[in-house]
């Protein structure tokens, strides 16, 4: 290649790249990932069932652009000088502040607010997309990951709420997670502000025990009654003598909260049957609306819980797939009413080998705040968003990304140089069947084109040397088949005269002699 | 709801978003947009296509990170301060700078380097994804767009270069545009070098009159051999009487050049026979290897041209899918070998409203310094990209999107708010018949409620008022047919009389009506 290096170095200044020495070091900023081919077309394929179940149900598809003015995402706080340190963020030519979203709902509400006279009201969306954030990194937690998101716009009817948990639900099914592995919890907010009315914990003075008195009922499904009971009153030593200061709750006041989280225990020892569904519905409700006494919030909250139940009931959903269950906070603000969030009742192993649930997947809630932020008008929505990352670990625990069954493409060996038409004709020939099939386009010997199979996945390679070129034939090399039995052959005599897995057909019967091979081994 | 109201007053601090004026303008950041329904289902559709043609030849999916670390981008020069200004870019909280990608082939170069060991060589993938770049927005120019790249890196075989124009060609025709009415247009860097080289013009004492011949060269197919002859002597004065100055070259070196141009003219007037291409292919090589004469690189890029022109043919690819054509530039830097342009010749109105070429779509080439930027080893690769947003315009002006048969959902109107769980179950009924479907989830009346149909481009609305529940009936009114009546009837009686589009059925005939309107309206 003297020559070629030559020329090179005569070449017009400017026209080649330079030679160079490396320059830069490769390395992904931290939090970020690279995803691999089985885990994007496994991503594709979950996507396409989610997107299919959300149009059965008339949502439509919306995408905004990646970067929005820091203001409109509503991360710019007026007495700082740059946004929010939670964004990625930049100035324009302008001097303007920009943001990567970190959320699709931000967006969706600047979109809404931008094109609110000619949308359809109410206005269903979904999206799917990346969200970043600028937060520290760890284990599972990445700076730019997916969201799958649904939102309907424009209505207060707890209808849009209910249909939005059927959803959930559906979504979870058609992408292969089995009824009773997987349970749509709800509750409404309404009913926790009415708790707190009627034990008489309102008011910006008990802003400091509200929040521990929500943290203690988030707490109840991991420590029980007992603990919640001393975080609920005088405070808590746990089994490392680490004190938790509690909410200083009279005992009555205790009693009410318990009563409170305690329906939801009462529910989980129910049996899944779908008829007694909207009964048990009904009654949890009326035990809540005992609870929350007096307090027309509360009352609200109760009957939009109990309106919901009803769509569940009318659409054959049952306690198998919805429960209502009155340990679902979801963070302090942002929601004002219905809550939700999609749990995985599957165990896989947790950090300490023992097995745990899943645990969430997705959640979302009612809220009314976002568009007026731009309109000034209150516009009533509500939204689901699933975290399409661990939704895609899930599958992975339960073997149904689809991986499982992935195939690399058939290779055509390059025997000889000087005769490569004759192999891209026969790779043309697979793939016009409908066969991935690519001719080896690297300049290695067998032993290489033989790794790289390997390597890939291909289910078999095409041999066509000089012996079989003068015969008009090929020879398949079945690679699987041929794993298998050198799993088990230890003989090599036997080995090389039995000549496991391979076949010599008449050129004109390749395709069908590939699609045979790739019978055999389809699961 | 004015208790309501006074409930929400005396919500606890900092649970409920209190009440806003608005704070922020509903804007879009220059230069990015919005994609609708249509377009991202369409979008869908191509890509998914696109997709399953790039999987058959054996390439594999990958999608890295929107941020990189600027100076991995290449667009970090070390003279300064701040990264290119064509990238948006920011520092980090280490003080890094980072970018988001302008492009998907840097990422792949340091997703390759950071990768090598472990990836089979060659490697071959794809991505689709979004990318940024900070310039000067304008019409059909955005600051975020999406493209669809495939690469392979790790060989200088040109049978890859000769795949990648193969299964462009096969990317256009699965997506829907007609053979005959596209065109791969290939040509080889080196070829250029030996023109230049042949005509003396080598050295970089002549970048200035290099960059002139290219861009003359770059003009032949819109101003004719004329113009371009006086742009590569003297100059030329064009009608607004605006001079351009020359590249000064001798009327020998302007014939070597029109000839290295002409041999493309008479490729234009073949026809379309795809038994004459390699013919043809082989003529054209003959010739423009007389053009380059001793120069070794270029006779190395005719011979590149040449090994692909076999693969074309051996693949079964003709003159109606693949030209050769040594007007094919690509910008001055960056390629190194074979270069690739995808075409679409059928005609769209332009600016003045005469009909022109839809034009460029995507290209690629050769490149060798990508990854050597970071190993200091060259590492040979080529690849093609496609620009979705422009080839997305090609399948609307084909008419080829699928949404011009794109229908809404089935809408289960709201006849009595006190039964809204009657409605659910028909449109639950629906959905799981596998009928698009929602029942009315806002709160407004009949009129709104056709007005939402309307507008969400419903086929058809399920009725059931007091009556057709008395009868245990539904009325199913056809919106298609109806607003096609609406269009022939004018007078008013015939109308009220003839009801058309209207049918009532029994509940349990729902799902068989409401596909047979359907299907009556499928194209």
């Amino acid at each position: 290649m003297a020559k070629d290096d030559k020329a090179k170095d005569s070449r017009p200044q400017g026209l080649l790249p330079p030679r160079q020495a490396a320059t830069a070091i490769a390395r992904l900023p931290k939090g970020m990932r690279d995803v691999g081919p089985a885990e994007v077309r496994g991503l594709e394929r979950m996507l396409k069932k989610i997107r299919g179940v959300y149009e059965l149900y008339g949502f439509e598809p919306l995408a905004t652009s990646a970067l929005e003015f820091s203001d409109a995402l509503g991360k710019f706080l007026p007495d700082q000088e740059r946004p929010n340190a939670g964004v990625f963020s930049f100035q324009d030519e302008d001097g303007d502040w920009m943001s990567l979203r970190y959320d699709l709902t931000a967006p969706l509400a600047r979109y809404v607010a931008e094109n609110y006279d000619r949308l359809p009201k109410p206005y269903r969306r979904y999206q799917v997309g990346s969200v970043w954030r600028n937060e520290k990194p760890g284990p599972g937690r990445f700076r730019e990951f997916v969201q799958f998101d649904a939102d309907t716009v424009g209505t207060d009817n707890v209808a849009a709420d209910a249909e939005i948990c059927m959803m959930a639900a559906d979504a979870l099914e058609a992408i292969g997670v089995p009824r009773g592995q997987y349970v749509i919890k709800v509750c409404n907010r309404k009913m926790f502000f009415g708790l707190l009315e009627s034990i008489g914990l309102m008011g910006t003075e008990n802003d400091q025990r509200q929040l521990t008195v929500l943290r203690a009922i988030d707490k109840f499904d991991r420590l029980g009654a007992t603990a919640v009971r001393e975080l609920l009153g005088g405070g808590r030593t746990d089994a490392s003598g680490d004190f938790t200061k509690g909410a200083g709750l009279t005992p009555e006041q205790i009693d009410q909260v318990v009563l409170y989280i305690g329906l939801y225990i009462g529910m989980q020892m129910l049996p899944n049957e779908n008829e007694a569904a909207v009964d048990h519905w009904e009654s949890q409700c009326d035990d809540w609306a005992g609870v929350v006494g007096k307090s027309i919030l509360g009352q609200q909250g109760v009957e939009e819980l109990r309106l919901m139940a009803l769509h569940f009931h009318a659409a054959g959903y049952g306690l198998n797939q919805i429960k209502l269950d009155s340990t679902i906070i979801r963070g302090l603000e942002y929601y004002t009413g219905p809550v939700f969030e999609a749990e995985l009742t599957f165990p896989i192993e947790g950090d300490d080998g023992k097995p745990v649930r899943f645990g969430s997947v997705g959640g979302g809630g009612r809220y009314d705040g976002l568009v007026s932020r731009f309109t000034g008008q209150p516009v009533p929505a509500t939204g689901f968003s699933i975290g399409i990352s661990r939704l895609y670990a899930a599958l992975q625990a339960l073997g149904k990304t689809g991986a499982e069954t992935a195939r690399g493409p058939v290779l055509v060996l390059v025997m000889d140089k000087t005769d490569l038409g004759a192999y891209q004709a026969l790779a043309a020939k697979l793939r016009q069947a409908g066969i991935p099939a690519e001719m080896y386009v690297g300049s290695s010997g067998m032993k290489a084109q033989m790794k790289y199979a390997d390597k890939r996945g291909s289910p078999c390679v095409v041999i066509q040397g000089g012996d079989e070129k003068a015969k008009g034939e090929v020879t398949i090399k079945d690679l699987i088949a041929g794993a298998q039995a050198a799993a088990n052959i230890t003989d090599r005599a036997a080995w090389t005269e039995g000549r496991p897995a391979q076949v010599s057909v008449p050129e004109a019967d390749m395709v069908r002699a590939v699609r045979e091979i790739l019978a055999r081994h389809s699961r």
